[in-house]
Order: C-alpha cells, then sequence, then structure tokens
C-alpha cells in the first residue's frame, strides 16, 4: 500500500472518543413519564384487572425500585453508592465511527456509545447496580434472576458481588450447557446457576415432568425465578427490562451522549437503538426524546428489531403477561403473546415478546419507527463494523448498525448529511460462536 | 447491609480512572538502550556466530523494524497512520483499586493500568499496529504469525485488518481445537488460520510424520510462520515480544502512566508486570525505570512469572535460540532452554522460555527483582480481583496480582505505605475456562 493510501485509510488526526470525566457521570435519572403528554396505560392485576399498586409490588421488587416504578417526577437522584460503583466503567466513550463512515462511503457523521465496556460487558449493569443496591438496603441476604444466553445474569452477579450479596441465576438450559462462558463469568463472581427448567421450583418440575430433556425457555427462567423469590422474604428478585425503573436507570446513557456532544457542538440527528424489551433503547433515547417531546429539536428515534421477533413492527398493542408461566401482571404494550418463541436458530438476541408500557406507548403515539433485520444483515453488520472499527459488536448490537447502514442510504437518497447515534449496547467477545456460524454458512 | 456498610462498601467520592486525552497519546516510543550504562550483549547470528545485522534481518522483519531494532536513539517517533490507529483504545485508563485495597486491609494506593481495553483485548495490539504498518510501507501483501491461545495472533489479525493486509496465523493445534474463541476473532477479521504442526511447511510437514496426533507447540508454530515467509517476499513475519523494537513499541504503556500520575501528583514506588518474553513488562516499566537509571528515583521493579516457567528466577544467562526449530538467531538472555516445554496442565500464559535480550541486561543488572507464583496463587489474585475490581484479568495478568499481594504483604511488615503500579496487561474474557478449572477443583 502506498503511504498516501496508507494515511487515508487510518485517516486523520481527528478524535475518536469523545470522552467527560467520572465527576460528570449524571447525578440524577431522567424519568419520561414526567413529559410523555399521554400516560401509559397502567400496568393491571391478572387477577381482578385492577391497577397494580405499591403493595402489589412490595414482595416483588426492592422498595426502592417500586418508588421508581410509579415516580412522576422528572429527575430521580442516583444514590452516591450507585455512581460509585458506576465509576468503574462510567462514563462509557462516545465514539466517532470515521472508518465505518469511509467504508459506506458517507458524508453522514456516525457516533456510537460503546456500553460493552462495562465489567460484565453490556449495559445491564446500569440497572444491576441500582436494583441490587435497593434489595442490599432493603436487608434482603439474596437476590435471584434468570438469564437466557447469561448477559443480563452476568450483569446481576457483578452487582450482587459488589455489594456482597448471594445470588442464584436461573439459566436457560440451552446456552447452560453450549455456551459456558457467561455461566463460568456468573460463578467466577460467586453466583449459584441453575439450569433452566430445574428441580428448584413447581414450575420446573412441571416442565421436566413433561419433557425431561427440556431446553428450557427465558419465559420458563422468568417463572421459576419470581418462584423461588416468593419462597423466602431474605431472596429477592430482580429484572433486566420491561419495567419503568429499568428504563429509567439507562438513562445514564443518553444523558451522557447529550453531554458528550456538546462538547463537540453536535446533535443527533437520528438515534438507533436495538429493541429488546426496552432498556437500552430507553436509556439511549429517553433523555434525547425529551428535546422532540419539548418541541426542540425534530430528532429521529429508530428501534431496531430481529425479522424473528418484531414485537414493534408486527405486534400487537394490548394488554399482555411479561413471561410464559403469567407470574407477571399485565402490561400495555405491543406483544407477539407471551408464549411466542423465536425460530429455534435464532442467534442474534432481542427474543423477547414485548416492548415494556413507556416504549409503547411512545411507538403509538409515532415518536419511535420500528426497523427489522434478518439474521444475515445483522452478522453483516457487525462483521463490518468489526473489520472498520475494531471492536466486536454483541448479536443484539448488530441490529443497530444494520439499522444505520439503512439509515445512511437514506441520508444518500434524500441528500443530506447527518448525525447518526448508535447505541453499542454490548461487546461480542463471548458470542464469537455466532460470527463463526455465519462465516462457515450455518445462518439461514 | 446497612447504609454505612455500604458506603464503606461502595467507597467515597475518590476518583477510580485517571484519563488522560487522546492527543496525549505518546508522540515517541522510548528506547531504553540509550540510557543504559551497560549495553546487552549483541544478538548473533547462527552460522558464524557473528553480531546479526540489518542485512541479517532484511528477509525476516519490516524495514522500518529493523531500523529501531539497531537504533539508540532515546525517543523515537510514532508514525502518524499508527497513532491513529491506537487512537481506537489509548489511552488505555489507569485505575485506582480502591476495593482491591480495602480487601487487602493495606494502607498501599494500588493503580492498575488497563491495556485489556484494547479490541483484540491485550498489550499485544500496540506492537502489532506498527510492526504492520511498517509491513505495508515495504509493500508486502500478506504478513504470517504464530500464536497459542491466540493472544498475540488476534493482536496481528486485528492490525493486518487494519491496514488491509492478508493475514495467515499459524495457531498450535491444542488451543486451535479446544478453545475456539480466539481463533473465531482471528477469522472474524478475515485472517486465515491454520492448525500447528501443519502439511504448509516442511517443519510441520516432519512433526505431523513422527507424530501424526501432535497438539504442536508455540515453537513449532514460530518455525512454522518464519518458514512460511521465507518461500515468498510478499509475505512478511511479525513477532510478539523478545526483539527490541517489540519492546520500543510497547513504551507507550509506561510513558501514559507517568503523565496520569503526574496528573494526580503522585508516583510509583514499586511497578510489576508479568513477564513472558518481556513486551508488557518493558512497555510499562522502561519509561519510568529511566528515572531509576538517571539516579532520579529508587523503584522497585518486580516481573511475575509462573513457577512453571520461572526465566528469570531459575534460567541461566547465555545465549540461547528464540525457538525449538532454531530459526531464529541466538539471543544473549536468561533461558530454560529452547526446547523448555511447560507442564502439560498450565493454564495461566507466559510461557516462553527466554527474556529478551535488553529485559535480560537490566536484571542481570539489578534492577528487575522476580516472582515467581504457582497456578492456584495466580488464580486466586485473579477471583480476588474480579470479585473486587469487577474486571476479569487476563490468566498472564493474573501473575502481577500476586506479586501485587506478596509487596502488600511487605510493605505491612515494613511498616511503609506504597504506591503500586501493576500492568493489567490482558482482559480474561475469553480465558473464563482457566477459571473455571479452578473453581471445579482442576487446577493442581
Amino acid at each position: 500500500m502506498s503511504i498516501s493510501a496508507m494515511k487515508k485509510a487510518t485517516l486523520s488526526g481527528e478524535s475518536y472518543k469523545i470522552m467527560i470525566e467520572e465527576n460528570e457521570i449524571p447525578t440524577h435519572w431522567y424519568n419520561i413519564l414526567a413529559d410523555m403528554k399521554v400516560q401509559p396505560n397502567p400496568t393491571l392485576q391478572p387477577e381482578n384487572r385492577q391497577p397494580v399498586t405499591r403493595d402489589y409490588y412490595a414482595d416483588l421488587y426492592p422498595q426502592g425500585c417500586i418508588e421508581q416504578e410509579f415516580s412522576t417526577e422528572r429527575w430521580i437522584e442516583i444514590p452516591e453508592e450507585v455512581r460509585n460503583i458506576y465509576k468503574i466503567w462510567r462514563p462509557t466513550p462516545l465514539v466517532r465511527a470515521h472508518r465505518l463512515e469511509q467504508a459506506l462511503q458517507t458524508d453522514c457523521r456516525i457516533y456510537f456509545k460503546n456500553e460493552g465496556v462495562s465489567p460484565a460487558g453490556s449495559h445491564k449493569t446500569n440497572s444491576a447496580i441500582p436494583q441490587i443496591y435497593y434489595a442490599a438496603r432493603d436487608g434482603v441476604k439474596k437476590v435471584v434472576t434468570e438469564t437466557g444466553a447469561g448477559q443480563w445474569g452476568s450483569a446481576v452477579a457483578f452487582a450482587a458481588q459488589m455489594y456482597n450479596l448471594d445470588c442464584e441465576v436461573f439459566m436457560v438450559r440451552g446456552p447452560y450447557n453450549q455456551k459456558p462462558s457467561r455461566r463460568q463469568m456468573m460463578q467466577l463472581w460467586g453466583a449459584h446457576v441453575t439450569a433452566s427448567p430445574s428441580e428448584l421450583t413447581a414450575v420446573g418440575r412441571n416442565q421436566l415432568a413433561e419433557n425431561p430433556n427440556s431446553k428450557g425457555s427465558l419465559g420458563t427462567a422468568i417463572s421459576e425465578s419470581i418462584e423461588y423469590a416468593s419462597q423466602d422474604k431474605d431472596i429477592q428478585y430482580v429484572i433486566g427490562s420491561v419495567q419503568n425503573f429499568v428504563l429509567l436507570h439507562q438513562t445514564v446513557i443518553g444523558q451522557e451522549c447529550l453531554k458528550q456532544f456538546e462538547k463537540i457542538d453536535e446533535y443527533p440527528d437520528v438515534v438507533v437503538a436495538p429493541l429488546g424489551g426496552g432498556a437500552n433503547f430507553a436509556g439511549i433515547c429517553f433523555p434525547i426524546m425529551r428535546d422532540l417531546i419539548l418541541g426542540k429539536t425534530k430528532t429521529r428515534f429508530v428501534a431496531s428489531e430481529p425479522l424473528t421477533c418484531p414485537k414493534l413492527s408486527e405486534g400487537e398493542f394490548r394488554y399482555d403477561y411479561g413471561d410464559v408461566g403469567k407470574k407477571t401482571p399485565l402490561f400495555a404494550m405491543y406483544t407477539l403473546g407471551h408464549d411466542f418463541m423465536p425460530v429455534p436458530n435464532h442467534l442474534v438476541g432481542l427474543r423477547y415478546h414485548g416492548a415494556g408500557p413507556i416504549i409503547s406507548q411512545l411507538a403509538k403515539e409515532g415518536h419511535i419507527d420500528a426497523m427489522s433485520h434478518d439474521q444475515k444483515e445483522c452478522l453483516q453488520a457487525g462483521i463490518l463494523f468489526a473489520k472498520t472499527e475494531g471492536l466486536i459488536p454483541a448479536p443484539e448490537s448488530t441490529h443497530a448498525i444494520a439499522s444505520v447502514i439503512r439509515e445512511v442510504n437514506r441520508a444518500k437518497q434524500e441528500g443530506k448529511s447527518k448525525t447518526i447515534l448508535f447505541n453499542l449496547c454490548g461487546h461480542g467477545l463471548l458470542d464469537l460462536f455466532a460470527y463463526d456460524d455465519y462465516l462457515n454458512g450455518k445462518v439461514s
């Protein structure tokens, strides 16, 4: 390669990472309920279809989280004990994707927020830490949760270790056996991990009686966790998405982005995030969507989903359970049905059947555009990103990259140069098998 | 837990990460040869035991690296095209290990430099990038290297992708089959990975003829790589450690540490780094050792080695080959013998038989203290670190943590409070199996 070609390939002296200091970690979470013109439909008790109350949740969630679930205060203070743990990995870098731009031959300026730098490798720690902090404050001895491939479970195991609580994780049996990395990670942080379905709960025992070889499902693992927690008041259940307070905790992401953009005097025209239950999407979008709601900006918000789990694109807006076992209350949301199962060879995450009530309400009002992608498109986008920016994205995050590529093409057609921000919600170092399957022609 | 106990556990508002800006990435590498009172013995051609020349290396290394190998200039400029790629992950954080200090009940202030934030997960990219830049500048089309568990190979695959060169990696057959993660990572970045011994070289074919089930060794993979490169002038061999220029490239680490310590008005009393071939050790130590050589400070430098590969602690200082196949020149170094093989169940890396000539000379002069640790001590130290600081260290890095723990005890005995710095040279996300083996009682 000639020196000039190399100079071009390695780009100019422009900066990549827009960093802010530890003392700029947000001091408050942003509660979008305070600014929404129309509030989401209330979450209902399945027994009598009455709105859930603080009392209803009392046995399920930590006291601090329950307060937040019902709060309409705009800014909710982040406890110092939580911010001190956030400092392990926050503020996360906002990064200009110069090389991706070059590969896409676009005038658009593409930025990503790198949430993959957390110890557990994803944004999930942003909520695991406060939930377990509030659980510890309530005096419980142990937390329990469910996990599929292990992303949420590892965030919980890390958080439990930080606050010296015991931790039990019900991990879907398929990945428990076949993808041991995150199980090993949880165990390293001191968690006890049980393959679900298990003999520890009635839900699990029933499933095993029906099918002793069951590989499990996330819905079953949720039901087992909730049942396990209900057996002992010293055990606290924690949850990775959907609930208002989980979305709230994630808003540190978008707030940091705003400070980082301010530092370089820019503002995003488009914000893209993967959509699972809604937590990482809310985290990066809500603080920026506030400006849209207040009429200050016209930013477009894109929710990226798998074609095989297209809850916003093709789901129905109605009341539905959050889990297969109907242990959760009824949420007003876009859903594919609480018994929805993605195709068995689904590699790319985001397989939850519904979008949290706040997300669903905002989508209903037209504030969110959904975009869905098949696995090949996602993994191709992930490989392009890894080959240009060097970082290996989590399969979940590849959806956002696929959407960004479409947004870039759209801008080209419109003859516009836009500032596009997306959430790199996690790294893919423990998901290399997904890329390997694709590269070996095993992805259909 | 009470709130006060939790406040204590999560610590005060002190900062954790000492960050510097992208424009503070060093502009020059530091060449310690310029300050060494006694130069290392010359590296010799095995054929006639005459000192190697630029011509001798001409077919082996890129031109830019050869110049650096023989240079005694103190500061060698880092090309802009290299610094621009460094920006992907540099400057790396210097982190105060508050929670580890607390767990060790020490007054010492412990800091670590987190080189695990690079895309390939270790310090190795610091040299892979310039080596492949110089190779590209020489006009070659392809680079080749060897790798054991894949840490160096993945750094090379990443670097080759950044400069658009083809990449061939000979990976030791054992980990190629049993530890697929880093192989998948290299392939994702576009490298071609071949299990060694292979049919592609005479060295490989001979070994396979002798033992068709050979699991290979790093020494064999080095020999195969060098032979493969020698077959075609468009193919360039690159090397992960030992040579002066590799150690040189790593000195960005220590220079950044000095700037970061300056920012908080501190200076290390002790610097600890794992010792493989010497690259990461040199990287963090040399810029700080300069002050020692100039008589400005009395910092102590500790090289942490495996008890099963104790080249500084128990090796002999003499001329030896860098590889099993005797393809390299003869280096004056502490060595366990070029045909040394660590025990088969060795899990924790750092299994190279010798320490680069500069390191060896400095050790001979008493500037470096060696400390060796068995696998259990290392993995226990790694688990303590993961449970306190949250980050999961590479097995190589756990040696440094084990040494830090001993240094803390020493300080306690001396009644002193010291500032201790260590190199967290890589993360262990792709080495979780080692911790798993330990936790399951499989480590002897």
